[in-house]
């Protein structure tokens, strides 16, 4: 089977024929036929059932064709292994019941064996790289990010339990993220060895931290699930959410592409990243815009990005529940046109 | 009386003898003696309670010792003078019931003659002044910002329908921030001959637009709004929240004062604003250090602030209601005998 590999020679700032595009939450709610598929079972029994993340994996690939596929799951299932309950509530997202805020909390973590708590991942990897012509990405949650939810008890406005620790605690917050750091790293590379061929951090609140305290507290985690990646040889997408402050810090992590979000030009951060691969940026409200100018906005990001030494295109955030898929389809067709060389 | 001006010196970017401090949401539920004052009254009767502003706003003056004095008010006053219902909802804060999204609403929205609807605002202005050794800021909402609030009937997560105006119907889009900036400028005009001593434009969802975005939806409405008040010679503070990217643009909007949020490093900030005077900016949620970490803290960021042509040290945000009083009675000391020149 022949792979369009431009994804990857993307990541990997090799020269590539168009500029390679997939968007974050290609697989969602969204999509009509995604929506048909999770009718039928709750979110965590679509994690957990090989079959149908396969099928909505590839339903962005067939219906939109982008250029890369990611794996359907949810940033929270290796907290959950650790031995956490979770929970999806209707509306309100994430829930863990049972916070993680004392000595006790943090101790009783476990340090899972991602192929016998979640096997089910690594089962879908397996399954979707027999159906897949193009790279299918991995991916995890930053371990800040994910010790927000762990910390708050879920999502979080203004996140204060998690900035209590840190400044009233920060020796139990260190020995957490040590735990979740030590969680995802090996989760990372058993998806690796299952078959994903690039593989994403997610630091969806990194964006909520001044730089000093992202240095101190989350950056050193990201480093070091990086370095404990380097023997899989895949390439890192490193993703830190409202983070151009921290764009310095995220080339300092060691991943080869950076994900931007759309509250910076392109072409700002690419000057500030130097010679590594960058990911995005436009904002998925966007998606709206009429085709006129919404094919002259992409145009304009993609001239904003010509000395980028890799661009993958994506949004600067996961695309929003209302886009209406033919909308995004204008955009996919759009990046492929529009940045042939 | 003699009154402390080294707020409205260090506004100037004249020298001072120390840095001046205030915070935002100094006037708040942090302070019991607030919660004594906000038990007896609704939020929006105490808004419209002179005598009770007036001790609200001094509290933080007699207990922390700031070195300025914000009006107590709320951003969203003058759009319900627009002619629209306001009602604030316990834990859920502001709540328009009609929202603002088709022509028939922005048409219908009235520009207020400030002094007739919102007398009570410039009454409390005019018995501050007769009570206060330190300067009063007056403060209003940014167009952008208020617009969110009104479309979107309330807070928002994600802003869809004020985007979706924007990219779907510019125009119109463009016809309510006309409305809000009319409605803004004559309203910070009043408060200026009321006696407000200083202007502070608070842009709290400015955050959410991409660069391209805010430079053609929001920044020329702010700049209109600072060029209507030029006559009152008064300092003007712009605060675009979360706007590190949007750096350049609050520059160009003629702001004497560029708030900073704590997301970026003061000195990186200063380098880029020039010889603008800068406010900010640590995380509110440090206030909860250990008193020698909190004040070590502080002292890197006066150093940081160093080549600032003029620094008014404040939070990056409003400070949060869990705060305890004592916490930041610490900061505002640090700061004064820190910064001792």
């Amino acid at each position: 089977m022949t792979m369009n590999d431009t994804f990857l020679k993307a990541c990997r700032a090799e020269p590539t024929d168009y500029t390679p595009i997939w968007m974050m939450r290609q697989a969602g709610r969204y999509l009509p036929e995604y929506q048909k598929v999770r009718g039928k079972v709750t979110f965590l029994e679509l994690c957990k059932s090989p079959e149908l993340c396969v099928e909505v994996t590839l339903q962005p690939i067939d219906i939109l064709h982008m250029d890369a596929a990611i794996l359907f799951s949810d940033i929270l299932i290796p907290m959950e292994a650790m031995g956490l309950r979770l929970e999806f509530h209707e509306g309100k997202g994430p829930v863990f019941p049972d916070t993680v805020r004392d000595k006790a909390a943090v101790d009783s973590l476990m340090i899972p064996e991602p192929n016998e708590t979640m096997g089910f991942v690594m089962e879908t990897i397996k399954l979707l790289r027999k159906e897949l012509k193009v790279p299918l990405i991995g991916f995890a949650g930053a371990p800040f990010t994910c010790a927000t939810y762990l910390i708050e008890g879920g999502s979080s406005k203004v996140f204060w339990e998690t900035k209590k620790m840190m400044f009233t605690a920060p020796e139990l917050f260190h020995k957490l993220m040590q735990k979740i750091t030590a969680c995802t790293s090996a989760y990372l590379v058993a998806q690796a060895h299952a078959g994903a061929q690039a593989l994403q951090i997610f630091d969806s609140w990194a964006g909520i931290l001044a730089p000093c305290d992202f240095r101190e507290f989350a950056l050193p985690y990201v480093k070091r699930i990086i370095a404990d990646l380097q023997p899989t040889k895949l390439p890192i997408i490193y993703f830190a959410n409202n983070g151009a402050t921290l764009l310095d810090y995220s080339v300092d992590s060691g991943a080869d592409v950076i994900g931007l979000d759309w509250r910076i030009n392109i072409g700002d951060a690419i000057r500030r990243v130097g010679n590594k691969a960058v990911q995005g940026n436009i904002d998925p409200f966007a998606l709206l815009l009429p085709k006129d100018k919404l094919r002259a906005r992409i145009k304009r990001l993609l001239e904003d990005a010509t000395d980028a030494k890799g661009h993958i295109f994506n949004l600067g955030h996961g695309i929003h529940q209302f886009t209406p898929p033919e909308q995004a389809k204008i955009a996919v067709d759009a990046v492929h046109e529009l940045s042939q060389r």
